[in-house]
């Protein structure tokens, strides 16, 4: 085990972690922000993981080894996903088990239908699992040079309101900042939408095609004023409470007669 | 584009895809099973893809091949995740949009949590998402030479109820079956419970460390007769609706007024 307790208060240890990798800017970010609240011990994939859900490795061994500090934090990089990292922080890796989960600050929105395929939000997910109150946060901007100060207030200001009041068991939040400055933060919910891909075929060298995937945000829900995604579109940070509980019980009540 | 239309009769066009990879035996029950009920395409991933989750590929191209025919149908092998090839289903791979989007049957079961890590699972939900009733099929048994016989009798029940009855939009179904001979099919919600992992630490030839994700299930309600495992554990099939729709409302209204 890594020895992450030595030398160090009887603060919070604060797993952060992200699906962008470890040498990702809006990473640094976030350890920078969370140096405020507690002891920050860093587990990253060694390689971008944009994308990756809540992938785990079943097939393969996971390797995890120290790396370069981060602002004088401990990092290590693992070969595995976002999930994988997590599930390392709670068993073995470290000698003290997390107390929190924060997982960005990804580049680019994970908001409405986007929480499903985002490894950010696989993190955080996991996290929450395991018991702890689990954040991911992620801001609406991909350029490498984004400004990230306004977005660090919003994760402080998140942070501060789950320290005070806790979180209940199996669900995390899933945190979007828009980019410039935010007018506030609202708590809402997963706007109804979907990815609408438009993939580009092309052919290699060797005559063989392959597709590129790409595609545009589909709203069904234009005129809600609930959602993730309008509060996003008025500048204001989004904030959705996310189960673990996938069933869905309105069709649960609809189908639980039928006769097979 | 595939011409899969031609020659074909205006029976519905059902896709079949899995996360076993296009060479496992359950693909090919399926397959079998799904011929009663319409014309049959199938894509899957040409490797494993266990434990894949939602998880798609942005950051490389898709390659996607015709493939050996598998009890008289088209396949198609793609180097990609499932959801990646129930994508690409949808969307200029093939000269017809499939009306019904089927996974499986997954050598071993995606009872509660495990919908969420489950690539099984993640075409379904992909497939719910393309406005047509999708359904996950996983069987207790992970042994190559699995009888599927008694599955298959399940899966032929439920998907005739999906005919008859149709499903809600963006709403699929998680199907889990025991060994043995089941004792019936009963709809139910996903069970409270988490992965206990227990990475098993080993030193390669090299002197570096890796480890091993293993575990085990854990059950928080023993009590309950409502959920996906207790039936399981009582020799029913389990059907479970599954929704997109993360937002844990329980939450949202606990946390609606914060002041941050």
């Amino acid at each position: 085990m890594f020895p992450i307790q030595k030398n160090m208060s009887e603060k919070p240890l604060i797993l952060v972690t992200n699906d962008d990798g470890i040498h990702a800017r809006g990473l640094r970010e976030l350890v920078e922000v969370m140096q405020f609240f507690g002891d920050i011990v860093v587990i990253s994939s060694e390689t971008a993981m944009s994308g990756k859900s809540s992938a785990i490795t079943v097939d393969q061994p996971l390797r995890t080894v120290p790396f370069e500090k981060i602002h004088g934090v401990p990092t290590f990089k693992c070969s595995g996903t976002p999930v994988d990292s997590v599930k390392l922080s709670f068993n073995g890796l470290l000698d003290r088990k997390p107390d929190y989960v924060v997982s960005g600050i990804n580049h680019g929105t994970n908001s409405s239908i986007s929480v499903i395929y985002s490894g950010t939000m696989g993190a955080a997910i996991e996290g929450s699992l395991h018991g702890v109150p689990s954040m991911g946060f992620s801001l609406d901007d991909h350029h490498f040079d984004a400004d990230f100060s306004k977005a660090k207030i919003i994760v402080a200001k998140v942070f501060q309101s789950v320290l005070e009041n806790g979180l209940p068991p199996f669900t995390c939040l899933n945190v979007n900042i828009p980019k410039g400055k935010p007018k506030g933060i609202k708590v809402c919910r997963q706007a109804h939408g979907k990815w609408v891909e438009e993939f580009e075929k092309r052919t290699d060298p060797q005559g063989r095609d392959y597709h590129w995937m790409s595609g545009y945000f589909k709203n069904f829900e234009l005129d809600s004023t609930e959602t993730d995604i309008y509060w996003m579109e008025n500048d204001y940070a989004s904030v959705v409470p996310v189960t673990v509980d996938m069933t869905c019980y309105k069709t649960f009540e609809q189908i639980k007669n039928w006769v097979f």
